[in-house]
């Protein structure tokens, strides 16, 4: 489709569904709303489904702080197809089926060119903004003219949302849209984490501290790299069964170690400590926990939680000293352009298990018992279909 | 040397000369001392010549904890000559001209096969041991027979000790053994932190907290590597015309900092942080504000100095998670019999500046007045000859 034309004849709102959070913790409401056409840089998509990660519900009940707003559109994880495109937009264009990422990569900064990081030295230290080039212009109103605010330049809580190109990765339409709506934040991030932070390798031990999505996707990412343990902790005992699916070969329940530590199980049931323990929880005495969990001289460990009251880190100075290393990672040191390709394509090849995420379908409409679900630990990914 | 005739001829106590510590943070008193002969994977060794490290400053004043004891014989930064050999020592022998090491290299446990760490699974964790093999056994005692202490399996402050194969490496006669000596602890630790631990990269920027030995030789191992800029932070201003030897290009002075904390004059000066930076001084503190000064998303962080109270290590959670890494390294990442022999190599090629550490030579008698200009940080390395 040619751009200009697409641009210019469909420059005007659409109304439709969203699902919006008018107070912290309150549950979502579905309303009509206006959805703008897209600015220069971004594109308008018709959400197809959209599942729900951990970093919504901390946002929904977020009720202080400079991230905290409302009315707000949550949801980061989802696969669309494009409506229209705003100016300047190149690669993209109607009709294509997109995945957007809350972290964005422009291309061209130093970092962006760098295999080193997948931050974007342009854009990525922005949390704040609603639109990603357009500080804090919203293209959504309520019917009321109330403007509603973005969520991680994302939103896709809403039949139709707009999301700058940064954001956008082009998914080849073949791919069942819910199995890739999962590689849009949770289970890139574990697996990612896995294989590009600490390229876990063959015959290696693992600790993985959390087995939601993240957790278990990291257990997905060892077990491809064919590491001989894989342990997942978690205080659900539900999880080790659940975990095998994805590669776990042993568990530990926190709450039957007695007087142990986490660490001193793990050092026990490994010799020593494991090569690599993963933080998937956002809690950082667990960081700290995982962190003494690895083998003295080598071990590393990688932060994927994002700390629930940002509270600091703590580690002991000889046990760093002596060869350790931490790293934290967002969406697991993936670039979303580069890699989310790649990790559809081992879907492909029927490598990568992203089917058994799955556990919950609903309607859009059903959103508040995806959040129930989540809450309670009872889901991993609980996709929400838009159309049905 | 025939080694049957070497250990049955020669397996007898040497009378010599040594420093001895008989309490901590007293003057050394050079005394006459009994050197047992070397038992088995033993080496006694004539010192040539051996410095002074802070590590040695510490241990000195260290008058409680399980590392504390006296009398003992401190040092461990030397180049001997082997004088005899015990039972079961395959690759030395008489007259071989070696270099001690702190951490032991077994060669044949899984940590010293491979490539990821310098720790020794089998060895290194022991750190309280008087002897390698054979615990708290002693080859020292004076001349009423009381059992002086060793010091990290080395004690090179004595005429003569006795040393465990796992912490020797035999060097090249041709090399002068005061430079050499140099490679023992301190300026192997710092290139080694640039060269293995950071890998530091051409053009890249450096951040070195604390410049004695252990500083300046990570600047040397950065300027080596091409980096852009190395930024030297140290309340002694005179450190920066002597790091211009060794690679400095730019100076913070932390006392001339006013309001602003040392990250935020690095973040000035880098646009934003460096792309590595190195704690050389074993403050919790300045750990932490060497790891914010590094770069978002990319940053890395080496720590290389021993915290002087064992205090915990704290970073921000956020500034982890997105991106940074930190690592701790004893020696710099080196396995020392292997990695000392390519350090000489780049000294006889010209490419490493090891003379300019050594900014002063005393008697071995003199030993107190090194002392003195270490603690006064009037010297970098000061040589003590035990023939002149
Ligand atoms: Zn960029
Ligand atoms: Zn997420
Ligand atoms: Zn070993
Ligand atoms: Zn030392």
């Amino acid at each position: 489709m040619d751009k200009t034309f697409s641009s210019s004849n469909e420059a005007k709102p659409i109304r439709c569904k969203a699902a919006i959070c008018r107070n912290a913790g309150e549950a979502l409401v579905i309303e009509d709303i206006y959805v703008d056409p897209p600015q220069a840089y971004e594109v308008r998509i018709k959400i197809l489904c959209t599942s729900l990660c951990h970093t919504d519900l901390s946002f929904w009940k977020m009720d202080f702080g400079p991230l905290s707003r409302f009315p707000r559109i949550l949801g980061h994880e989802a696969v669309g197809v494009v409506e229209s495109i705003g100016e300047n937009v190149d690669g993209f264009k109607q009709g294509d089926v997109i995945l957007p990422v809350f972290l964005p990569f422009c291309g061209d900064c130093r970092d962006c060119k760098s295999s080193k990081t997948n931050w974007c030295e342009r854009y990525a230290d922005d949390f704040v903004s609603n639109t990603r080039r357009y500080g804090m212009s919203s293209r959504f109103k309520d019917s009321s003219g109330e403007v509603i605010h973005h969520f991680f330049f994302v939103s896709s809580f809403s039949e139709y949302t707009v999301v700058d190109i940064a954001h956008l990765v082009k998914i080849s339409p073949e791919i069942p849209v819910d199995k890739a709506a999962l590689l849009s934040c949770g289970v890139s991030t574990g697996i990612g984490g896995a294989w590009k932070v600490a390229n876990v390798e063959e015959g290696s031990t693992v600790a993985v501290f959390g087995l939601g999505a993240v957790g278990l996707a990291v257990a997905e990412g060892a077990r491809l790299r064919r590491a001989a343990k894989i342990i997942g902790i978690d205080t659900n005992p539900d999880k080790f069964e659940l975990g095998k699916k994805f590669g776990l070969t042993d568990f530990v329940n926190p709450t039957l170690c007695g007087e142990k530590k986490i660490s001193e199980v793990i050092k026990e049931m490994t010799g020593g400590g494991v090569d690599y323990s993963f933080e998937c929880v956002g809690v950082a005495s667990l960081l700290t926990e995982a962190f003494i969990s690895t083998r003295t001289g080598s071990g590393k460990t990688v932060m994927l939680g994002m700390e629930k009251h940002a509270a600091p880190i703590s580690l002991g100075s000889f046990d760093l000293l002596s060869g350790r290393s931490i790293c934290g990672s967002l969406f697991g040191g993936l670039k979303a352009k580069l890699d989310i390709p790649i990790l559809l394509d081992h879907y492909l090849k029927k490598e990568i298990n992203l089917d058994s995420f799955i556990t919950h379908e609903l309607k859009f409409q059903e959103i508040n018992k995806a959040f129930d679900l989540l809450k309670e630990g009872k889901s991993l990914r609980c996709i929400l279909w838009m159309d049905k």
